[in-house]
Order: structure tokens, then C-alpha cells, then sequence
């Protein structure tokens, strides 16, 4: 074992400070990662203050980590010491379920082992997060980043990106497509870049006026605002496919209105209560309602190949991690454009 | 014009009785068709007592048509007099906008004739339906039907025969695949036979217990009762697709646990209210919930052979016209096994 710095909040209600943590030493599969960044995702701060119940503490969170192979174990053959690599949403997965045999780690059917607040293949050692200077990984969960890209602003690529490349390629967007995307934050901003890159036109549905120039400074072909409904009933039957990143309530009937015939929408958001559905939405136009988690982990390197063949970054606020409390508020508040992520050189000093 | 004799509903609170329909003499590419059986569907009722408003009095029900053509257009190339045909939801479509160049013309873009209480193509003349002893319908829009089959149980094939086909065809339901059909009535009945001939393996799911020897009967591999928590638990994460028949109130978050990962949800009932769905259970499990109507020209064709080649037809109960009133009100007390035809002599005499 080995102690290294992190962060870590001890009790719902804490603020996240200064934690000492034991990693432990890379076995033969292991690689071991001196953390440059990690990204704050709004799952980071759910689960640092328990809503969505179920928290451990301490809790170190943080999936979006970009960093550079420090040891290897002796069987490791992908990466070497000095390598920049990245770690996602989870760390391990039974490896021969359906799901797993499939690339699908994400739905592994035993339960993968999530990067933190989450249990080893073990199922007794607790897994602790990107707000830390190191991890040690098993080899098989490790992605390969390019050096081409500004790495503090590829971190944010392994939860954010993966999440919204995932469906779009599922789904199967391509060259000419009519692709919405509603709420314009970390994953929105994302979306937008992605569906843009291949190929789709893009419109961005926004309820606030203001976001119209950040929309087109990322890419949307086109801006509307949803709560004009004249604007709603003109792009009735307009899209193939709308990616709904809102995790606050709203009517899913009157999006699904803007389908085409055999469209799809994509939930990625959680809101707080049940929606309403009317079958109705869904029968007239054969129109499907989806839902859609991260991606695993042969999809997640691919979707870092195609951000580095396509030069594509998130839009980041680099912080030291002494402002961390700080920016979850911001994020909380919608004030971010649109991921923070923390630089860890401001932890080991 | 011809005047034929039909059974109309003059008012939503009066009985269908009898009714002096004039029918128009069949243009170039028109065929008339003496029915012999017309199917009695749940929409017949909805639309007779103005359920879903809209309703143009008087109106003659009666979308699942059976009969011999008796005349036919100069134009007229795939039929002649004497052929047995039939005749389904729909009797015309704009034949030019995206959907119906895909043959969906269920989904016409500019709005299909419906075979009753609609409008032809010119947006003007009425449509009535198939409770009486003719009617005249572009060649089109006519079904080639096999005289293999006992034509009063084929009748129905033209609106519970294909709104089942379609779905578990565009979903790709093949050999072994787990199917799981929620609701035996008139839908429920035909999805149980139609999938278990594409080499499913069907699971009826039922409130009922009575129902498990007739889905037996049907060709179900499987019956489950869900009013059984332990049931609903251990079929989690088992089903392909479920074919969910049921208009009545019920939680599809329930069901949507049953399905495997990348399973789908077919809504083919309209709930009289709205139903609470859960981002989560789409999102864990990247599942789909979507919704299917009838089906188009072409596929209707396709299911008439594939139900004539497998000797898939509905298990009906032949009523003379007089009981229409009474079949209306069983229906509504699911007092049918499982679809009443009315044998279209007893007009005539």
C-alpha cells in the first residue's frame, strides 16, 4: 500500500477537504496513474452529499481523470511507464456476462466496480476516485489519450463525452441528420461538438435566450427557444434524433412532438420525479423513447480517438482543488462554461 | 352512386341500426367488394359513441374487411371479380410524402383516409366503413386475401393481425428470441400467435389466472401472472421485447424491468391517462420504449401471407348483424374470445 493525498468528503453535510488515502501497490495487471486532472461531474457532488443515498464516507470522487502511467505491474502490456492514459466511470466488471462479453461494461450484469462509492470484483474493497494524485487501475479499464489535445480539457471527455458519443452512435447519427439537443451544460456542450463532428445539423433547444451565442460558438447549426411554442409547432416532426441532457423536470410529450417518423429520443438525464407519458407521443410516428449510460470501455477509447482525429475538447474552468467546494456550488447554480476541472499539481503542493 | 345497405350509429348514446349508405360507382382504378365478414374492433366502439370526439354522424364502423371483388375499374390490373380481398384501416394516403414513399402509410404525412369517419383524398367525402354489404376502395389500398384460410377468422387480420406483425417485424423478433405479450384480448391473441410463428419463445403476462389455459391454447410458451411480486422479480431482465396490448392504467416501469439489456417496450394500447415513466429505467439498461400503428400497405400484404402459410388466423365468435349492440357491450366486458365478426349475409337478408 501506499498513502497518497486526496480529497474526500467525510459526511453528507461536510465540505470536501484533505483525506489521506492508501492505494494500493500495482499487481501484475495493475497500472498505476499520477493523476494531471479530474473533471467535477454533477455525479460527484450527489454523491459526496448522499442524494442519491448509499454513500460510503469518506468518498473521494471524480471519474473524469486524465493522468500518466507512474508503475506498471509485471503482466501489463498496453501501457508504459510515461504514457498518458485516462480513466472513466468505472474501474473493473465481471468481464463474462452477457453485457461484458458484448464491450457493454456499463451494464454488467454482477455489477461493475464504479471508480468510486463502488466495490472491487472483490465485493469488499471500496474504490476511491480522481481527487487524489494517484490511482491503480487494472489494465483492461485503462483508455489511451493523445498528447495532441489539451489533457486538462480531454478529462471531462471521460464521462461527459463518452455519455453523449455513446448514443449518438448507437442510434447511428451520421452525414445530414437532423439532430436536437436540449439543455445546453456539461453534457449539452458535449453533444453539440460531437453530433457536429459527425456530421449531424445540429439545433440546440435552450429555455434562456442568453445561450444562443455559446451555441453557435460550439457548433449548433441552429437555436431555438422551447418556451415559444409557435417555435415548438414549427419544428414539429423536424429531428431524427433529440439527446435530452435536462435532469430537471419537463414534458417529454411535447419533445417528442419534434420527431420525425421512427425518431428517437435519448434520456440521459435523471429528474428528480416520474414523467408523464402518453403512449400516444409514441404510437403516432412509431417514435421511441430511450435511455442510455456512459459506454464501455472499447466505445469510450474509440470516442477518444474520434475527438483527437476531429480536435475535440470540452469547454473547462481549470481549478486548484482548494476551490473544489466552491465550484460544486457553481455547478449547482449552472454557473460553470461548462465542466471545472481540477488541476492536481495544486494537491501534491 | 349505388345505395347498399349498412348499420350506423346515428348519435354517441343511440344503437347502430339500419342504415341506406350510397356508395360511389367504381372509378378506373376502383374495386367494389361485397363483404362477407367485418371484424368488430375496440376503435368501431370509440368512434360510434364519439370517445375520442370527432365523430361525423352518422358513421358506419368497421376496418377489418373480408369479401369477394363484384366489380372493379377499367384500370384495374391486380384484381378481378370474383377475387377474395380484404380491406384494412385505411383506404388512401397522399402516396407522396416521405412516409408513404417508404410504404408507411399509416404515417402519411399529410393525413390517410381512414376507412371510417374520415376524409378521402380530396378532403371532402366521408368515409364509411365495412358494416354493410359493399364498399368501393382504390385498387391500392385492397388486399389480396388466400382463400385457404375460414375468411370470418381472417377478417381481423387486417387491424389486430397487423398491428402486432408490424412491431415484432420492425423490431426483428427471430427464431428464440424471448417474447413476453402483456393483455390477452384481440391484440394480445394475435401477438401470442404471431410471434410463436416467427420461433419466439412467448410468455403471456396477465392479471388473470383463468387466462393461463387459453394462452396455452394460443401457442404461449409461458404464462406468468404479475399480480405475483416474486414473479415479476424473477422475470427481470429476461425479455427481447414485450408487446404491451393493455389501454387500461398500468406501470410500465414494471415492465420495463423485465426486458434484457437493449430490449424494447411496444406500446400498442392508449391508456385513458398519461403513464409516469422513470428515466432510470430506460437509462439502466439502455431500453426502449416505443409505439407502433397498425402498419403500411405493403406490410399488410406480407402479414396476410405469412398468416396464410402458417395457418394463423383469429380465434372469433360470428354474430348476424342485430347483435352488434350486444357485441359492443361483451366487448367492453372483454366478454369475447377474442374478436366478434359479423357475418355480413345477415345485412343482405
Amino acid at each position: 500500500m501506499t498513502q497518497v493525498k486526496a480529497y474526500a468528503a467525510q459526511q453528507a453535510d461536510q465540505p470536501l477537504a484533505l483525506f489521506d488515502l492508501d492505494r494500493r501497490t500495482p499487481g501484475e495487471s495493475d497500472v498505476e496513474i499520477e493523476i494531471l486532472f479530474c473533471g467535477v461531474c454533477h455525479s460527484d457532488i450527489h454523491t459526496a452529499r448522499n442524494e442519491w443515498g448509499g454513500t460510503k464516507y469518506p468518498v473521494v470522487p471524480g471519474h473524469e481523470i486524465v493522468g500518466k502511467v507512474s508503475a506498471i505491474g509485471t503482466g501489463v502490456t498496453k501501457y508504459k511507464v510515461g504514457d498518458t492514459v485516462g480513466v472513466g466511470c468505472f474501474v473493473d466488471s465481471c468481464g463474462h456476462c452477457n453485457n461484458c462479453e458484448k464491450d457493454l461494461e456499463q451494464y454488467c450484469e454482477n455489477g461493475n466496480s464504479q471508480t468510486y462509492n463502488s466495490l472491487l470484483q472483490d465485493k469488499k474493497t471500496i474504490t476511491y476516485g480522481g481527487y487524489s494524485t494517484h490511482i491503480v487501475v487494472t489494465e483492461k479499464f485503462v483508455l489511451s489519450v493523445s498528447d495532441k489535445l489539451p489533457l486538462e480539457a480531454v478529462a471531462p471527455l471521460l464521462c461527459a463525452g463518452i455519455t453523449t458519443y455513446s448514443p449518438l452512435k448507437h442510434w447511428n447519427v451520421k452525414e445530414g441528420d437532423k439532430v436536437a439537443v436540449v439543455g445546453l451544460g456539461g453534457l449539452g456542450h458535449m453533444a453539440v461538438k460531437i453530433a457536429a463532428a459527425m456530421g449531424a445539423e445540429v439545433t440546440m433547444l435552450s429555455r434562456s435566450p442568453e445561450k444562443e451565442k455559446d451555441a453557435d460558438a460550439l457548433g449548433a447549426h441552429h437555436f431555438e427557444l422551447t418556451t415559444v411554442a409557435e417555435n415548438m409547432k414549427k419544428m414539429s416532426g423536424r429531428f431524427d434524433i433529440i439527446i435530452d441532457t435536462v435532469s430537471a423536470q419537463h414534458d417529454y410529450n411535447e419533445y417528442l412532438k419534434l420527431l420525425k417518423t421512427d425518431g428517437t429520443m435519448v434520456l440521459l438525464g435523471v429528474p428528480p420525479q416520474m414523467e408523464q407519458i402518453h403512449a400516444g407521443s409514441l404510437i403516432f410516428g412509431r417514435k421511441s423513447l430511450v435511455g442510455s449510460l456512459v459506454g464501455g470501455i472499447k466505445e469510450t477509447q474509440e470516442m477518444l480517438d474520434f475527438c483527437a482525429e476531429h480536435n475535440i475538447v470540452s469547454d473547462v474552468e481549470v481549478i486548484s482543488i482548494d476551490k473544489v467546494n466552491e465550484a460544486y456550488e457553481r455547478t449547482i447554480a449552472g454557473d460553470v462554461h461548462y465542466r471545472f476541472v481540477i488541476d492536481m499539481a495544486s494537491l501534491k503542493n
